[in-house]
């Protein structure tokens, strides 16, 4: 996987394909990947839109050993305290196992989270105080679909804002440009496929919504 | 433009294509859009990833001519306001042409929002009294790449929200589930091409942030 063409890899995947089958991939190689390929899914990412064509975005792919384990020890504690709750809940035998297994492939990505080869923070500009999470978004899931066209494993997750100041400081953000999301990125131990969801005829209403509102939370 | 086979409109379409050329298109024809491709397009979004897989989007799609109408005549109030500040600096002869032009193509389509054959609502669950943006964002930039993809225009706007409750309200949404975008959708007038960004490398760092801190607002 050393010899990639950076030009040509992912150019002949379908855009319908790749709609359907990005789903998250925390099982990730330890190997290296080729900084041309984040720079190539990451230039797809700034082709998103934003309000006023603002672009708020900036990327920071962290590489170094050091500074990967920096990051997945935050990680790694964020990571206890925010699955703790689904832990408890898994321990009923009803429990779906779907869940339980984007449960242990989480947890996997957590506790391997020093060896994931790029780290790739998404930060951007905040707004009269606010993060402009409705610029950053679109453009974080252009990189998931450009990493899924060259064959890389990606998932994209906020767990690490619980020490986000901490780590903002650590990869030398002002506090202007805080980051909003963490893509770690890797060549996939396993493989890309249709992610479970519910069906589009339960969410799509024409002129006047009548559906249940839902008593998720 | 009537006799679309929704099964295979698109799906020869390529996914860098589709990322690299995915733009803002604000001139649309009236003429009326099949359900069943707006119902692709949602289809799309449903793969998008949602913090625990939550997914807590719904669309409805605005139709009916009076009820179009009625967004419409607000959206227009909300958007003079929105856009005030930007007329008044395109008075400059200094004011880039570029600028110009996309404030022409939204005042377009303000004032034709009546017109365009489908205004579809992307609207989610709150959590915790927040909004899931994280989670709607990815979503509505899947739907657009999928109106990419299948041929139609589209853009993303958040306008609307200036009379968010009132229209939610029309919209048959309850209060725990606000609109977050609209995307109005049609055939388009203009043609898909490379939106115009700033270089990925001025965008992208390795381990550090080392760039200036814009004191862009």
């Amino acid at each position: 996987m050393q010899d990639v063409n950076v030009e040509t890899i992912g150019e002949d995947v379908l855009l319908f394909e790749a709609l359907r089958t990005t789903r998250a991939i925390r099982r990730l190689k330890p190997d290296p990947v080729p900084m041309a390929l984040i720079r190539k899914v990451c230039e797809a990412g700034t082709f998103a839109p934003s309000g006023g064509n603002r672009q708020p975005w900036f990327f920071i792919a962290v590489t170094d050993q050091e500074r990967r384990a920096f990051v997945a020890e935050r990680y790694r504690t964020a990571f206890e305290s925010y699955i703790a709750p689904a832990l408890d809940a898994a321990k009923s035998p009803d429990f779906p196992e779907d869940k339980r297994k984007n449960i242990a492939a989480a947890r996997h990505l957590a506790e391997h989270m020093h060896e994931v080869p790029v780290q790739l923070f998404v930060a951007g500009w905040t707004r009269r105080g606010h993060e402009q999470s409705q610029a950053l978004f679109p453009c974080i899931q252009n990189i998931l679909l450009a990493c899924r066209g060259v064959g890389l494993g990606a998932s994209l997750t906020t767990v690490h804002r619980t020490f986000g100041r901490e780590i903002d400081a650590y990869l030398g953000l002002p506090e202007r440009i805080p980051t909003a999301a963490l893509i770690p990125i890797g060549w996939p131990v396993g493989r890309y496929g249709r992610p479970k969801r519910k069906a589009v005829d339960d969410c799509l209403f024409t002129d006047r919504f009548s559906g249940k509102a839902f008593d998720r939370e």
